[in-house]
């Protein structure tokens, strides 16, 4: 295929590095605003050639992978509407789903498929600098299918993904994949800034740090060109997820305050059950 | 030196692996209830020889690593006492440290130094099948002084925890101390076992994870049987830091529903800044 890589930022250039370690038979291209990544890209033989607008390259390409920030995404597969092959493969990068599927299809010529798709290998740094082909490997790989797909675009894009190295591809609703994205990603963003930002700064706390800390902040190196965009689209599912959260929060705090060893030691039994279906682990092995 | 560890369990067994493998000048003896434990680690040759009771090896010893749960050390130390070599060093490696100190203090005969200590390598898993001398490799360790000790004593330990592998050995104060960790390590597990226990069971979360709830949930395979007393022993801390966290929590949430790009931006900005700072990472060099 001849794929097109719209956007060649981490997670285009990380696309492009799996491509050609484990998918060479495929001719990457990349559209990029920034002409000088591309260069070095087309110098390092990452790309075979890039382009800074659509109209040469789009009309002969087989897939193309939009990698950019949701809030381009809608007025970039506006332009390149026009360019589109008959037949091409669209897909997406983009975290969320209702939103961006709603005002993409519209946009979309009847003979193209816009299979939306989100592979949960983000990486907290930026740029093609940072790019890498390993990260996907052995990285869960979601599609969120609309009538309108073929079965046969999503089975290709399926193959696809797991050739350059996810593992786990499933294939569920828009609305699934927000609620759970909402739990599993946004809530985990949200809670790790809370905690950073609730440092006393005079204390200097990175003296005194094991790997619980360092664990459950690693995500605080967020991108807030992407993240606030990424929150209010999922809106209703992150409160309520935030929500369940304090619950937890409160209840342990509550049992905190009275003493109540009890209350603690059910909730502390509770998440190590749940630690161990996480991992799929035999709590049994485990004294 | 005659080194007995009393406690044969996860950290006591790191200590003996670490002690045999990185200061194999010392002898290493241990105390446990445990006598098949103690015959595996003879006949493995992790220690010269273990004992069931404390009347024969601690009239020997020139350093005991109390190395058990809270609620025990205190009864342990009494036990000990009427034994103790004079001159003997003596340290623990409980994770919270004023109510412990306030309780031991009074027990100890003048002719021995109770340097109080808390190596921040915790494992999660439990028991001496899970030990190991290659998790002090680089790991922190807390000293907490008293008036009493002796700073020749301070000194050889802090040697000693470096030599078997730790990295940053700060001596502080008790009640910083439990500050501190209260911050870095108890929050970090009140809201670990809170996000995983508000997840919802029936949505089969872990086919869809990123590594951000894996990292963020990594310390939910907790110990019932510990943390609960070191909760509420740190009670004070403990609440005021969850207090700080929550108020973070509400800042963020709020934005969120008033889909306040900015104030997320900046709280964002803020993280990274944190982040880079924790890493001791030149935040410049990161587009």
């Amino acid at each position: 295929m001849k794929i097109v890589i719209a956007g060649l930022g981490n997670i285009g250039g990380s696309f492009a590095l799996a491509i050609k370690t484990y998918a060479p038979e495929h001719e990457i291209y990349a559209i990029d605003i920034d002409a000088e990544s591309l260069r070095d890209a087309e110098e390092s033989g990452l790309i075979t050639k890039g382009y800074e607008t659509p109209e040469e390259i789009i009309p002969e390409a087989d897939l193309i992978i939009f990698s950019v920030y949701p809030m381009i995404l809608k007025s970039l597969v506006a332009s390149y509407a026009p360019y589109f092959k008959e037949g091409a493969i669209l897909t997406d990068v983009t975290g969320i789903k209702r939103s961006i599927i709603e005002e993409i299809e519209p946009l979309l010529p009847d003979n193209v498929d816009f299979v939306f798709g989100h592979p949960m290998a983000g990486r907290e740094n930026r740029g093609l600098a940072f790019a890498s082909g390993e990260v996907f490997q052995g990285a869960n790989y979601l599609f969120t299918p609309i009538p309108r797909n073929s079965e046969g675009n999503i089975k290709l894009l399926t193959d696809f993904v797991r050739k350059i190295g996810f593992k786990n591809i499933s294939s569920i609703s828009p609305d699934f994949h927000d609620e759970v994205i909402g739990f599993t990603s946004q809530l985990a963003h949200v809670i790790a800034v809370s905690l950073i930002n609730s440092d006393d700064n005079d204390r200097n706390t990175k003296a005194y740090t094991g790997d619980s800390y360092r664990d459950l902040t690693r995500i605080t190196n967020i991108n807030e060109k992407l993240w606030p965009e990424l929150f209010i689209m999922n809106k209703d599912h992150l409160l309520s997820h935030i929500e369940g959260f304090k619950g937890q929060l409160d209840q342990l705090t509550k049992a905190i305050e009275n003493e109540d060893i009890e209350t603690m030691q059910k909730m502390m039994i509770e998440s190590r059950h749940r630690y161990h279906d996480l991992h799929n682990l035999d709590e049994s092995l485990w004294k």
